[in-house]
């Protein structure tokens, strides 16, 4: 399974996305649903054969010792293939982006522009763990009238491989291309660089997994990136806080699903008001099990934190852990933010009019709140339908990325025989 | 002037421009406005002492042998400063992207979300011999909110340093940050290297140049690329077309401005037209000096043309020099053009509705023209105002790129104590 495959197989895997994606682009709206709605019908019909081959994968990961959270997200069964196919059905009734006409207007000399929306091509994903993933963002690709490559981890391999062919047998069977859903099954990093580098072939490539993986990707990727998911989200309580909603914000960010990147991982307090804020705070937070990591002001009220170092401001915990800090001013909140946080999602906890203004454009992150918590940011929570990540660069998509952020546009201009003077 | 920085000094460099786009992005339009104008006098003021420098570059470059075309881009005059001063004044006229509410909407459990345009932060323009680059390129970003890194090429070095001391000082003398429009000053290969694996510092690189240099950038940057500029155009006559327009516009495409990127590079032509079209096309072609490489088909109607090999199909001449292929129907046009072209700019002359229909739905291009010269596809034809270049990758921005295409977005969401249940 990890044999080294030779450099024509894996361009001409790619090559075959891309005659796929010229013949998905074309597709209308009705066509790309009905294969969605049959994929959904194939991973339930074929659901005994999913589940053998997943827990071949779990064996092997029981073996390799894996931990208790990381099985758990490689467990499939009959309810979790449910939800996928439930997925599949939800992503068919969305509205589908491409065709939108963005923009347009007619020029002195008669030409009419159109902006129009149009599938990116070939997108590529590469992954860690999740095997519905595969499913997942197969599933956002194809209606968004694009071919996907799906590289998933070696530890979910067989699990990705009977979902890959199942939604792409069902795929063409309802008239989908051949080369519309396809899984590179050599899970070996030399292949991952070598899919890095296909650029030409690839439109873009989206990493979904931890810092390292996107790391590796942004440096070695000539195709272009989008960077999703690293959040040290931040919460700041200001001078003029309302206690009691301080400390429900902090307790929600924090506990409400720690393992995820909208999780909040640094508190910042204003001195002023730590004193009255913080116990009660911390006595919630320590119910549910937080261990707060703090700044020497913080440690003076709590004397239960421990002492917080220069790497935990950069931290993202993904776990029970709250890294506090006291701050002077709005300012100094800002700027610890925008100098060690990760852009993702950051959230003040203020009743003072201008601080609150001062914070929103001051921040530069993709999402910025005002009293709420920082686990809004995500594609269903905003109403978006879906999501394949949520970007944490500024190029082309920024925050949570549903169907639209899988388009791209094309000017079409008619004119009759006009010609530049 | 080549020698090697250390490394702490590029990244200095690229700190100060950080912390400069923080500042620049809270900044008002008016205040930016009022330092674009200072910018455009600050040149006229300027212009003896540009005029010197500039004259460094020209005996440099004629010693060295370069071409007349080339020493013609590199020469500075007072009309020439002229030009780019009223370039920098349009641009203060033009509107504000920054702060446009693209979208808002609110979700059920009452949070307002708002969608705002916001700079982009550290923007980096790679770009070679024409100085004026570097007037242009700085007003654009500075308008947009953002600070700018120019590096331009080794033999407009002493232009390219007198005309960025200039603005940026007049920059500063108007309130703007000091590391709002820097230049670096080493022009070798590998300073170029190391700034384009500042990733977290520079937000984007644009290269602006030829096909080596945006080759070498995709290559080697870690930093989000926004290809631009390659263009191997296409004309389809199709069977369909008035040949008098399609005269009008091969001539147009190819000569009106051959050496630019939205010039036309290969004509296809649908074989029931050829033998009534090729004839009086060459004798417009010829008049103007321009060569024809054709296949054989072409070269049985056209004795004088020479035999196009493989590689001009792929082959951006930027000279007086036309590729002419003959086929049998538009869907052979379209994969033609999928295939060889770079996809910037097509179009087809025809009267067919259908054809024309799978034209601007198939070609895979920025720009797709129906009965029109390729030769509009530019920021200010399109009537954006200004243009920083033209993307020819499907990410962020596609086609003419304006002030907007240098902005991203940011999520603001407003709520009373939201948490997520």
């Amino acid at each position: 399974m990890k044999g080294l495959i030779p450099m024509g197989d894996l361009e001409q895997l790619a090559s075959r996305s891309r005659e796929a994606a010229a013949r998905l682009a074309v597709l209308t709206t009705e066509e790309k649903d009905r294969a969605l709605l049959r994929m959904a019908d194939g991973l339930e019909e074929n659901s005994r054969e999913i589940l053998e081959h997943n827990r071949g994968d779990i064996e092997a990961a029981r073996e390799q010792g894996m931990t208790t959270a990381l099985m758990d997200r490689l467990t499939l069964s009959e309810p979790r293939i449910a939800e996928m196919a439930r997925g599949l059905r939800e992503v068919a009734a969305l509205r589908d982006p491409v065709g939108e006409v963005e923009d347009g207007w007619r020029l002195p000399n008669g030409l009419q522009v159109e902006k129009v929306r149009v599938p990116l091509g070939v997108i590529g994903i590469i992954y860690e763990a999740r095997p519905n993933v595969t499913v997942d963002a197969a599933g956002l690709c194809i209606k968004s009238g694009n071919a996907v490559i799906l590289r998933g981890s070696s530890s979910a391999v067989n699990s990705n491989k009977v979902l890959a062919s199942t939604i792409s047998e069902a795929a063409v069977e309802a008239g989908l291309p051949g080369g519309s859903i396809q899984l590179v099954q050599e899970t070996d990093r030399e292949t991952a660089r070598r899919l890095m580098r296909l650029h030409g072939l690839i439109d873009v490539l989206i990493p979904r997994g931890g810092e390292g993986l996107i790391r590796t990707v942004v440096e070695n990727s000539t195709v272009p990136v989008i960077e999703t998911g690293v959040g040290n989200c931040h919460l700041y309580v200001d001078e003029s806080a309302d206690i009691g909603m301080a400390v429900e914000i902090a307790v929600n960010a924090k506990t409400q699903r720690p393992g995820v990147c909208n999780a909040c991982e640094t508190m910042l307090v204003h001195r002023a008001i730590a004193g009255e804020f913080l116990p009660p705070a911390f006595a919630e937070l320590r119910e549910r099990g937080v261990t707060v990591r703090g700044c020497r002001g913080t440690r003076e009220i709590l004397s239960e934190a421990e002492e917080a170092t220069e790497d935990d401001w950069s931290e993202e915990y993904l776990d029970l852990i709250l890294a506090v800090r006291l701050v002077g001013s709005v300012e100094e909140a800002i700027s610890h933010i925008n100098r060690y946080g990760s852009h993702h999602s950051e959230t003040i906890v203020s009743n003072d009019y201008a601080n609150c203004q001062e914070f929103v454009t001051g921040v530069d992150s993709a999402a910025v709140y005002v009293n709420a918590s920082t686990r809004f940011t995500d594609g269903n929570q905003f109403g978006l339908g879906a999501e394949i990540g949520i970007s944490t660069q500024k190029l082309h998509a920024r925050g949570p990325m549903s169907l639209r952020e899988l388009t791209t546009t094309k000017f079409i201009i008619r004119g009759t025989g006009q010609i530049r003077p």
